[in-house]
């Protein structure tokens, strides 16, 4: 039997919503571990729509379920509706929409509010010792839900010009928060509070190494369920 | 030094514009391969916009290069300015954007037109005798523009319910080409025209049996180029 999986997703596209290929690679690495998977989204406008060719804020309104449903091909449901007991773990690919639309990190950083339902699905898998999976940016939620818990975004220095944002960890470890440094073909298991995570697209790296990066985090979390 | 390859896109999403989850392994596939990716879509409006939630037409306008460039992260050119002498090879993922916004089959069937710069790219590799690689629904593009060619959208009959769209296998036939059968997990090279086609999501199947058929694609692809 396989294991049952919720994907958590936050919009579609690196800027204002997930990273299309962190979640895509989570789906194929799933279905290669022959999971059950469900994909859900908060169905809330998104704090910004960017055109994607421009980098630029554009002038219209998006609703995450709505935008997410397009890398669900439209097997999504809200995520008010997402019951932990119904599933063996929860993964949140990553993405500015995460820093945007599942918490406030982009705007107000360590300091940032949560979504109720995603802080209420994130409780609610770490009560009943459920496995998390997080990748990119998403760390950064669990760092604010659960002070002391150990993260990985990569690298806390900027090595060789990959790690942009090498000061992700620093804001981390602010949070009373243990971050390890780890390179893209890695992910960190906090064997504790079952908490799995990799850096993708934090690393300027080949998409095959983060493709395969996230393929660690996957199996790590399959692991645990 | 790598194959230097151009990927057409056609919006982002499977109902209006490329299928998300073939983008994405199309470009995981040839990072595993070393090549140079560049990546491309008409400056033009899409045919519709779909509700992926809904699955139902949505009052709005988008373009299909804006919207490709949330596959892209950005890193994206306007199709018009791509020149086949800078490329090794040129690979177009499916999703109904190709149907609605690349060419107009999902209108006209086989009687549809061909975006001009989608023809004239088509065309031009075809002349210098590089490989095109296409997936899903993308083959129809070859059947129309290279009548005679063999291409594979996988099954002409709808076996075991996994191809409910076989019928575009006798389209491909009334065009004048061949239209071979393949499994999801193989792709078919017409050696003659340098054309290797898989069916992706024309089957319906695992994620991960998708993703392994495209890159047995992208690998035939990259020989051949």
């Amino acid at each position: 039997m396989g294991r049952r999986v919720a994907v958590v997703l936050a919009g579609c596209g690196v800027f204002d919503g997930s990273e299309i290929h962190e979640a895509s690679a989570v789906l194929v690495h799933l279905s290669r571990g022959g999971a059950e998977v469900k994909i859900f989204a908060p169905n809330i406008e998104q704090r910004d729509v960017v055109n994607h060719l421009k980098g630029s804020p554009a002038e219209e309104k998006r609703n995450v379920l709505v935008e997410s449903a397009r890398l669900a091909r439209g097997s999504i449901q809200d995520l008010a509706e997402l019951k932990a007991s119904e599933f063996d773990a929860v993964i949140f690919p990553g993405g500015f929409g995460v820093a945007k639309n599942l918490c406030s990190w982009a705007v107000d950083g360590k300091n940032c509010t949560v979504n109720e339902h995603v802080n209420s699905t994130l409780q609610a898998f770490h009560n009943a010792k459920k496995p998390i999976g997080l990748c990119c940016i998403s760390p950064v939620l669990a760092a604010k839900v659960f002070p002391g818990c150990e993260v990985t975004v990569g690298q806390d220095k900027n090595i060789d010009g990959r790690f942009p944002d090498a000061e992700t960890a620093s804001a981390i470890a602010e949070l009373g928060c243990k971050h390890i440094c780890k390179n893209v073909n890695e992910s960190h298991v906090d064997k504790a509070n079952k908490i799995v995570t990799t850096c993708a697209f934090m690393c300027k790296a080949p998409l095959h190494e983060i493709f395969d990066g996230i393929g660690t985090m996957v199996q790590e979390v399959l692991k645990l369920a």
